[in-house]
């Protein structure tokens, strides 16, 4: 079996041959890391600069302290809002003027800053992102107008009934958990938010120790490190010059917990006007670098992966319960989700939730068919092999690798372990799952579901 | 000044070298097209099989006829559930075991049949999406289900707001018009569609002479032409066989009409419980063709069209009034729409509008400046670039050609167009806007709005 390729904090170079490409990776003594992967067909790139505190980092007891909650995501908004030599409107035409792909996410467990860019376009790229990163200002001006942008952002979600489903269910699986957090806050933490607190925040994350930089496609990876030396050398920010040795910060892997979350079953119901219920069922999952999650690679594609999953032929394919249904699982450094999710008509939903676990009993007792081992093999195969054209794919790929458990692996590699996973851990995987207290969120017109 | 690409319906073979790459297109007698792209670095394929038939065409008036509103929708969905030698679960099981992303598209003025895949399983698609699109038998049990799938589409569009007011949008400014009508019906006509109509709808509107295929990627023109023809040589449908000639179907192109569709400015208010109100504002924009194209890009680009455009600048980053807002136009053969959207709080919503207007008529009397200009057309072409990275987007890109005016304008060609545009061509552009009597369409807490 091939081993996946390892990224130890102490190794200051690493260069890899992958699939005729190379990935490079550079550990700085001031605990800054670079990573990148040329892809010698590319003429664009794209590059991210990771920062390894997400929203689950926050300090939800203090709320409106350094760290409360949604200080992770105001801040993002607020490093597009101007430095001391780029205005905000400045940071905006740079991206516009050469046509990038120019973003921004907070996740539960980092926070990204990226930009997918032509070729020809790659320095700038990375000099406007370096700027944002180490020298923004948080003007307190800004600061109230983009109180008033997260304010509509949050607005936004709360008229998307899949937005509240999905937050409601993270709640409710891991109540306790800051994973199960909302990521942007609440609207009653956002009006509270004050500028110096998020400014602590700013300051007391992000240097050179949480910054992790990754670039894919038409990179040259010495290049880069010298142009990012070069923008922290120079940076108005003190914290950011790298004459001072750091150890680089990684979270790191735990083990998923044996016992659920859930006690009991739960059904939580939120009542809005709609036509559909959106319905999320599911219970804890597996943490990130759990050996299991190949097994559970597997056996999700198989319940709920795509047009002949099951959950597709039985719940829409066989009876047109719903448009959209698919199972899915999410994994943090010490948690996990797993859930199914469903639209459908109030009336239906009963009948749906039945499916759901009745499918997922299925494979617990009788495991999946050869076919279905065969067919999700080459699903996972093939669509990996397309997403992994996109240099975004691969930039996330490297940050991820790095961040979290210190090993990439490759598709071979994936591959590999996908093919050697055998019919009775797939069946353990689907029964850990039916055997635990199910979570159930509802959200819509829920009085005529009969829940 | 370079000229566009021309698709003559009359042309047997065309062959044109492109960017490294290479464009071919076959018009076969039987009044089938065939249109490839290679590109030389491309690993994977994205194949199309387009029918110059969309929602447009139906017959409104014929509620529970042929073609009634909503049946080209019904239509594309059936072509998954079964041919004589395929089942609806063997047509999934062939793209999910090869991790193909496999769907359709139903539009106004077309609809798609597509699949992207590794170059190794392009005969693979080809073969299925053949299948689907010449052999479909629209079994009456699958029929009804699919009435169930297709009600509970139409409800998930019905709880997103941003959904609603696009479709009415389109209602309010083209009224009368068929492009005005909703693509996939309204929940009245699929209850009361029946089966031999939408077969009706299929046999009458799909054959040779309407279908075109495009491919873009690792594609081998003479081969995917050998593995077309023999597909519908062995079609179970004789309307299919290629030995009779046929004239290929082109949508004519019409001119934009001088007068607007409405005499007077009209509020819409859809009342809806929400924290936003999502707003259209906009009249009848320009056709396809029409000359002002590239003027409008321009425009476009810099009243609502990035970060640095000036509904962005003006509603969002100095004001906080929106997290959403661009501006957008959308052309048809023989009609077009010209918008603005914004997301906000209720209470702001006038505020938005007369801002939107501001800048508007700001563009009409003062024009853009020079830097605006050359930000704009910088970020055509790289964002344009970037896209067509993609072979989807080529793919895309051969099949409106062909399917609209048999031009195909290639990325230099666009960026020459857009580069002689006007200052006086610009604001003209923005003044027939500002000068036409405007459509707002609020959904949402309209109460709260005082509209």
């Amino acid at each position: 079996m091939r081993e996946p390729i390892l990224f130890p904090l102490d190794l200051p170079e690493l260069s890899v041959e992958l699939g005729g490409g190379r990935i490079r990776r550079t550990v700085h003594p001031s605990g800054l890391r670079i990573l990148t992967e040329h892809m010698p067909a590319a003429r664009s790139a794209t590059i991210g600069f990771w920062i390894g505190v997400g929203s689950r980092d926050e300090q939800a007891e203090r709320n409106d302290a350094p760290g409360s909650l949604g200080s992770t995501h105001f801040l993002e908004h607020l490093l597009f809002k101007g430095t001391p030599t780029n205005s905000a409107y400045k940071i905006a035409t740079d991206f516009d003027r050469i046509g990038a792909e120019h973003n921004a996410l907070t996740a539960k467990e980092y926070t990204c800053y990226y930009a997918k860019v032509r070729d020809a376009d790659f320095e700038l790229a990375v000099g406007s992102l370096a700027d944002m990163v180490t020298n923004s200002l948080l003007d307190p001006e800004e600061f109230e107008n983009e109180r008033g942008v997260i304010l509509e952002e949050l607005a936004m979600a709360a008229d998307d009934l899949g937005d509240v489903a999905s937050e409601r269910f993270f709640e409710e699986v891991l109540h306790d958990h800051p994973l199960g957090r909302p990521i942007g806050g609440t609207p009653e933490t956002i009006r509270a938010a004050k500028r110096d607190d998020v400014d602590h925040h700013y300051r007391d994350r992000y240097d050179p120790s949480t910054l992790v930089i990754t670039a894919a496609g038409a990179v040259d990876h010495d290049r880069l490190v010298e142009l990012v030396l070069q923008a922290l050398a120079a940076s108005h920010e003190e914290r950011w010059h790298t004459d001072r040795e750091r150890t680089p910060v990684r979270r790191g892997r735990g083990t998923t917990p044996d016992a659920p979350a859930a006690a009991a079953p739960k059904i939580v119901k939120v009542e809005r006007p709609s036509e559909q219920i959106n319905l999320l069922l599911g219970t804890r999952g597996f943490v990130a670098g759990d050996p299991r999650r190949f097994a559970f690679g597997m056996m999700n594609s198989v319940l709920g992966g795509g047009m002949s999953s099951r959950l597709f032929q039985e719940i829409r394919e066989k009876r047109g319960l719903a448009y959209t249904t698919y199972s899915f699982g999410a994994s943090y450094s010490d948690e996990g989700l797993f859930g199914i999710f469903a639209g459908s008509a109030p009336e239906k939903t009963a009948q749906v939730i039945e499916l759901s676990k009745l499918e997922l009993a299925r494979i617990a007792s009788d495991g999946i068919t050869e076919e279905e081992f065969e067919r999700s093999l080459g699903q996972i195969a093939g669509s990996s092999a397309l997403a992994l054209e996109d240099t975004e794919t691969r930039m996330g790929r490297l940050a991820r690798a790095e961040l979290g458990s210190g090993e990439l692996y490759d598709l071979d590699t994936s591959l590999e372990q996908f093919a050697a996973v055998t019919a009775d851990e797939i069946k353990a995987v689907a029964a850990h799952f039916a055997n635990a207290p199910l979570t159930v969120v509802a959200v819509g017109d829920t009085t005529k579901s009969g829940l």
